[in-house]
């Protein structure tokens, strides 16, 4: 924040001065799908405020568009991938999450997955190696008096972009698998016993045999991301020159901005540069024509002339519909945050990612039920609804969640601003930074202070012993020589 | 909440429905000391807020006072126990504190320091069981519709009145000896690697032998700590007819209002009902008279006439008067915030208490000097004054303290308030309470999970072992066999 250099701008934007900010450069890393979707309500809010946000747009993108918004500035660089060869790896990932993981065993699914989950962290590698080619990018970057990166670490690159420009660097994430990002390179406290892994499906509530489950999800998700990090860990050491690892450069961020409350999550230890935002995006309802139907196929001939047909309609209105008496959802993480911002118990048809593992929330939390895409028939559908409609404990829990989302101290788009706004007076939160980023695993578990006091008592016991058996054979050897002088 | 029959207190007490709140009943148990004073600001604003308050008074208080404030409504019960009782225990506790601690061995200190709270607890507990022997009071009580409990849990017995009365429990805690009661009852974690033990005089930047200090301070307070609970744990058992533990009861509480914040605290991992509010009692400063000097004492003959004499003079106004260079304390939590709201560096002469682990605090966070009370002269508080006043660092980070203090979403007494009003309209925070209180220790740690699936490994060995044993031997057996054979 350079509040003189900013004032022409300011100016020109208009609003910072008013409202008596600093107004400020922000710098916003590539991301893709609802990641991208999920950074603009907080974009658009900060632009309000008076800042300058610029996003790195690469020439290969499906949801980012040069063209969708004027407030925001835009750096162009181009990568070695076109947005076709994007569209073929995300079409890929949903054939296998939606059809093609029915038909596989355990093993098949683990290591398709894992093929799948490796071409996009190359993929991903590239868009960083193109910004990091392009020089002209670069050199305006290093001119520009950026203050804050602001990204979806999903998408890496930023945390290289943050030390080359030397700004801080504020994250804003839903989950990574098993919370591996938040555990391993946040330093984010998950004991396996209670805190069910992201993705996992358990709840906060497990058996014996849940707790195995968990305990093993966790070691076989950090293997395997530990192993596919391996790759950021190289090309981010050879570009810094210096051996460095992906996590130990995650660990660097000031502020992680984790997309959901505790409305939707199981309460688990966090830290305190860890703030829960979610709901960012939710908003109040405006009204609505009187029947509605999104459809964007041909027009079945047996439709009723009283349902209407929609390429699109707005579901946040009509989830704040007082007549709306359920929501069949596919488990996203915004629509159930619209859905619980309205208080609407669901049906859930879970597709693919982080789907299921929400509607498990949801449903241990008596506000939803779950179907299964694949095998589900027309009776389960209907069944679900009347459940949902007919037993009031859903509409109950929904709108029990919804009570709990609304009434915090801070909402979470103005805490998500704060906290981005905070990093750019202080440059920086380090105050907020645990020292476990400073400690080896064994060191953070005491591992090496628990041995060292187990030597101790092992030396201890042993010159006890020592000294016992030396007293013990004197005492035989004087009584022997006693009795053979006697 | 009980909008209905709260509207005619509610329209005398005046505030709450202009506010567009509803006022509630609150609670307030017995407590001493700087433990009251603390309370108060937040009393004062739930009063202010059209809140009705009603404090348990006992008639053995000595800073509890029936004529302080007609704010707040009394309910008074008696106990066994005379004020110069409590002030006798007081000053037995100064005196070991400040004087014979000094001429003790770790050993001797140990079992003073043990003894002494021994006895505190002893009459602490004559406190609560004076009130529920009160059946008049407890009567009243029960038909007075309170909506929660608010505590400062050191002195112990509010987890069986919220239990009587089935209403939620809010705890206002500074800490209590290296977090005992947040850890073992409230289920925060605490690496011992990185998180020093409160009063344990330790950083959060440690070496390996700090390490192993703080491992066996953890150790050895809940050693103490689980074993001085025994009273409280049979009291409760006894009071309720079923076994239970004064930790288990105190695990019951919905929120946990601590009084430090990211200014005076390391960051460390805490649960989502923790709220960090340090500094409510912080406030603007007025204006000074322009010398002043408190001093209760003879007025000593070579008193320069610029020094002006006050038997009691308002230490915020003066800490944040623009000439005030430095601040000589004792190093209570209360003065240390109000040092750094007005960032101004310290000198501490810690006496008693927390004190000296609060300066180690402002001291590794390079806002504060140390002294020691017992052997410091002149030299050493006059080199102390200069080295904070003319080494600009002490000051740059007391006003960095200062703009982490003031630059929060939420003003910490907004934040107390916040959630006390919640646990009322929703009668309890049980959304924000971890599984991790139905886990036993070993649950808790995954012991048994390791246990398991070293055994499985050790199994599946052994069979391993058996079969290539069996496997050899038939080799072998045969190659004989066969050689016999030839």
């Amino acid at each position: 924040m350079r509040p003189h250099s900013r004032i022409l701008p300011c100016l020109i934007s208009g609003l910072c001065l008013l409202q008596n900010i600093n107004c400020g450069n922000i710098l916003v890393w590539y991301t893709e799908g609802s990641h991208w979707i999920n950074l603009k309500p907080v974009l658009d809010t900060l632009v309000d405020r008076g800042h300058h946000v610029t996003v790195l747009l690469p020439n290969a993108s499906i949801f980012m568009d040069l063209n969708e918004t004027t407030s925001y500035n835009y750096e162009n660089f181009n990568v070695s991938l076109s947005t076709s060869d994007l569209k073929n790896a995300m079409e890929r990932f949903f054939r296998f999450s939606m059809y093609e993981m029915d038909h596989m065993n355990s093993i098949e699914i683990f290591f398709k997955f894992f093929e799948i989950i490796s071409k996009h962290l190359d993929m991903v590698l590239v868009y960083c190696d193109g910004l990091l080619h392009s020089e002209p990018v670069l050199d305006r970057l290093r001119k520009g008096k950026y203050d804050v990166i602001f990204v979806d670490p999903v998408y890496p690159c930023s945390e290289l972009i943050a030390e080359m420009l030397d700004i801080p660097l504020v994250y804003t994430l839903r989950i990574s698998m098993a919370n591996a990002m938040e555990r391993l390179c946040g330093q984010t406290p998950a004991p396996p016993s209670y805190v069910p892994g992201a993705m996992s499906k358990l709840t906060d509530n497990m058996t014996f045999s849940d707790r195995i489950k968990n305990f093993l999800f966790y070691m076989s998700q950090d293997a395997m991301s530990l192993y596919m990090w391996r790759r950021f860990d190289k090309y981010y050491s050879d570009y810094l020159g210096r051996p460095t690892t992906f996590c130990e450069m995650m660990g660097k961020a000031d502020i992680w901005l984790i997309r959901t409350y505790w409305d939707f999550e199981y309460p688990r230890p966090f830290l305190p540069n860890f703030k829960y935002v979610g709901g960012i995006h939710c908003r109040p309802a405006k009204p609505l024509p009187k029947v509605l139907w999104r459809y964007s196929g041909e027009k079945p001939e047996t439709l009723a002339p009283n349902t209407r047909l929609y390429d699109w309609m707005p579901q946040n209105d009509l989830l704040g519909h007082p007549k709306t008496k359920a929501f069949i959802t596919h488990g996203g993480t915004n629509g159930i945050y619209e859905a619980i911002y309205h208080g609407v118990p669901m049906v859930g048809i879970p597709m693919f990612g982080d789907q299921s593992d929400n509607m498990v929330h949801m449903k241990s939390k008596g506000a939803a039920v779950i179907m299964d895409f694949n095998s589900m028939e027309t009776k389960d559908l209907v069944d679900g609804l009347k459940a949902v409609i007919n037993d009031p404990s859903y509409k109950e829990n929904a709108m029990r969640l919804s009570r709990i989302h609304h009434d915090r101290p801070v909402h979470p788009r103005d805490e998500a601003v704060f906290w981005i706004e905070f990093v750019m007076r202080h440059k920086g939160a380090k105050h907020l930074r645990v020292q476990a980023h400073n400690l080896t695993w064994y060191q953070y578990h005491s591992l090496d202070v628990f041995a060292f006091l187990l030597a101790i008592i092992a030396l201890v016991l042993f010159i006890f012993y020592k000294i016992l058996k030396s007293c013990v054979v004197r005492c035989c050897f004087r009584s022997r020589s006693k009795k053979k002088k006697e």
